[in-house]
């Protein structure tokens, strides 16, 4: 059934301020971006026109860790129409009486469609672990239901592409430093996040089991170094542009009589 | 009840390559567009941030009268995680066998929302009375329904914004054209909008209805002349920036203990 590729991401070795991959400077990186998100406009287009393929991008990361600034980002260029972004959070009376993957589903890209997972299923085995919400017993054995959820997603036609912001404990600090700042941005602020911030080895240790049991060959996952907010950008947007270039789209081609529609047309 | 403002907007008396309220050419159209799309970006963080009003936009027009287009340069600055566009095309057996507000109710905005309706429960009384998908008796009871679940939607604290894109029928002509020129394009034709061009004049005295028996006080249509699309951007941002200022917003101030928060963070 599900392979995984195996530990070969592991979180220590990678540097949340490395650039892997670029050698430029930040004001390179942001030309770069440009070039990419308006490449990223055409491929979406050309995603829908052909009404062929489904893209899933799944966006996981710590507090402060920069999902937001990804979607915000990345997809400043493609079409407000052509992309669907879908939040989760703590989930509602109405979806805990459900299997965890139920209200997931139901938010899957359809043909020619580009869905972006602004968190995922992947909370459950993160802060339904570290908080204890379910024992053990219950999400050890998710990892197994996710391979294989992803899996027939990619089966039946859907590119799967997984990210992880990995961001320093560090950083997460100036970062929610910065938002005690300036009070119209106290709103971002939530206390809450301190809590979180206590489990951050705990995190760290759970988000290393995902990457050990869950980075297959058909949904790979990305660690994207994320202390750099230009890095990342781009680094997700070449991963992007690189998937969708690699569907080798077309825009479809259907079989017109132009001549006699256009002059169907003048005579109306 | 609903209390509709009347025959004060006439199809006939509005020229589709108009201009009304700017006197500039498309240069200063566009510098003003660039101005106002960020504008809109502000606005909406304040709405996400408040957390307290809802915002409905609905747009309706012909084929071709720029409604995609319309979402993709007056949104373009702002930030995909703050829009969320549905698009109502024709319904689906499990939503023709409920009434036809239940698949629109699904969808409403959420506090803090801003949600753009492409097309909407309007084709109810539009392509439904048109082609006579319905009789008479049943469509023309709608209009009472729609200003009731509008009036509803308004009271609840959704503000809710009508626009409707008035192209000529030469304009669609043209721009149907344009279509069948470029291979790239092919896809965008669809044969199917050619016979609905040929129900124009229903659709003009449907839409004059529509205007007449809809347009009320707490959620009024604007009619946009739209064969100018530099102009029909123009006037929606204007409307839509227009609306948003007057929902006086402003950035909560939660009661944080800055200096407590800042130096547990610290410690962490």
């Amino acid at each position: 059934m599900a392979k995984t590729i195996g530990a070969t991401l592991n979180l220590q070795d990678i540097d949340p301020r490395s650039t892997p991959g670029f050698n430029g400077d930040k004001e390179k990186a942001l030309a770069l971006l440009e070039k990419l998100t308006a490449r990223l406009d055409e491929l979406q287009e050309q995603l829908y026109a052909e009404h062929q393929h489904r893209v899933l991008v799944i966006l996981q990361g710590m507090d402060t860790s920069g999902k937001d600034g990804t979607i915000r980002h990345v997809f400043k260029n493609v079409d407000p129409l052509g992309v669907r972004v879908v939040a989760f959070k703590a989930p509602t009376p109405p979806e805990l009486e459900r299997d965890y993957l139920w209200r997931v589903h139901q938010h899957v890209p359809a043909n020619g469609e580009l869905v972006i997972f602004n968190r995922s299923h992947y909370e459950d085995v993160l802060v339904a672990r570290v908080h204890n919400l379910v024992p053990p017993a219950i999400w050890s054995r998710r990892y197994d239901h996710i391979n294989a959820f992803e899996k027939m997603l990619v089966d039946e036609g859907t590119t799967v592409l997984k990210f992880f912001l990995h961001i320093s404990k560090e950083e997460q600090k100036k970062r929610l430093l910065e938002r005690l700042v300036e009070a119209d941005k106290h709103w971002k602020f939530d206390p809450q996040d301190l809590v979180e911030r206590g489990y951050w080895e705990d995190y760290m240790e759970a988000y290393q089991d995902v990457l050990d049991k869950t980075h297959t060959q058909y949904a790979p996952w990305h660690v994207i170094p994320a202390d750099r907010k230009w890095y990342r950008n781009l680094q997700v947007s070449r991963l992007l542009v690189e998937a969708l270039e690699g569907l080798r789209m077309k825009y479809p081609r259907p079989k017109l009589n132009i001549p006699r529609l256009k002059s169907e047309l003048e005579k109306m």
